[in-house]
């Protein structure tokens, strides 16, 4: 494309490192963005380089937070003795939106996945040890990934977590609500199976 | 989403706004860009607000450029007397891909829509006749969409062009190339239908 003008091709090529925007997407708002007003370009670029400056782990969960200590942290009416272990910030949203859960989290930031360089050191596995020794835990929940990697995460920190003597519980498996039986594979059917519960 | 921290949210809401990205793209861009070192994201947010204040469109066929006037309108190997008439800057990218055609460009930024306040004035309809005016033009190719939209702005020029005597012309319409017929539309089939050619 020599026709493309040079801040205009870095643009694209900027774009197109961000995760879900192929070569088309990352042109469409290229275009986009050099057809909006400069002000509301200044706010986009703004809100990018704000949020990276301001936004950092939490000094307890390790969950986004823009104060030294998460709300969810710093929540006196949390339930302190249950600790909830996700990979990933956007799973404790996912989490929180079914207003079930009133106890703690540990974000790990990945799950375990030797092959892609995600050894035990890469995740804040440290910190929830830490947590774990200073703080009077009765409950640590996996809600890790049910993926290869997610189980991997869930079964390693079970291990390490025996030695303390606390309950280690893992999510349900099953059928998810309002699923085709027909259309569900058969490891989730087998563990639906396994879990069933009396009616 | 009560934990999601302030400045977390407001990039959310700037990346909602960017054509194509809806709230679980944007999510999942934003957790992406708080995961990046600090200098990867100063360069996107560099790239975003240095390719709005460097580009501009050229001072003689309103394509995108960072110079005064675009490469191609100042390329002296192009054939002057013709003007391929597009809506969009992409839609110029698009037709130099297919390296067949060595004229110039103009760009209109949009297709008259009178529903969506798109009239006449807001297109770059006032440049186009100026530039037909001051050279000399023999051929003036549509090559806007073949929506209703395309249509309604190439039928609109071709009259308002009547006048000046040019060679008027149409993209051609028809099958895509590796079409099925049977999931061809009816117009499509029936304009290449009129527009079969002998073999």
């Amino acid at each position: 494309m020599a026709s493309l003008a040079a801040p205009l091709a870095k643009l694209i090529e900027q774009l197109e490192q961000l995760p879900g925007l192929g070569a088309k997407s990352a042109q469409r708002i290229a275009f986009h963005i050099l057809s909006q007003s400069p002000e509301r370009v200044g706010a986009l670029a703004e809100a990018i380089t704000e949020a990276r400056a301001r936004i950092h782990e939490c000094a307890c969960c390790c969950n986004l937070t823009e104060s030294e200590e998460c709300p969810i942290c710093s929540d006196p009416t949390r339930d302190r003795s249950v600790i909830c272990v996700v990979g990933d910030p956007r799973d404790v949203l996912a989490i929180e939106r079914t207003r079930e859960y009133r106890g703690l989290y540990h974000v790990l930031h990945g799950n375990l996945s030797p092959m892609d360089g995600i050894t035990p050191e890469k995740l804040r596995i440290k910190e929830l040890l830490h947590r774990i020794n200073d703080n009077d835990i009765q409950e640590v929940i996996m809600a890790n990934n049910s993926t290869v990697e997610g189980e991997t995460t869930a079964m390693y920190l079970s291990k390490l977590l025996g030695p303390f003597g606390i309950r280690v519980t893992r999510l349900a498996y099953g059928l998810p609500v309002g699923a085709d039986l027909e259309y569900a594979d058969e490891v989730t059917l087998r563990h639906s199976l396994e879990g069933r519960s009396q009616m």
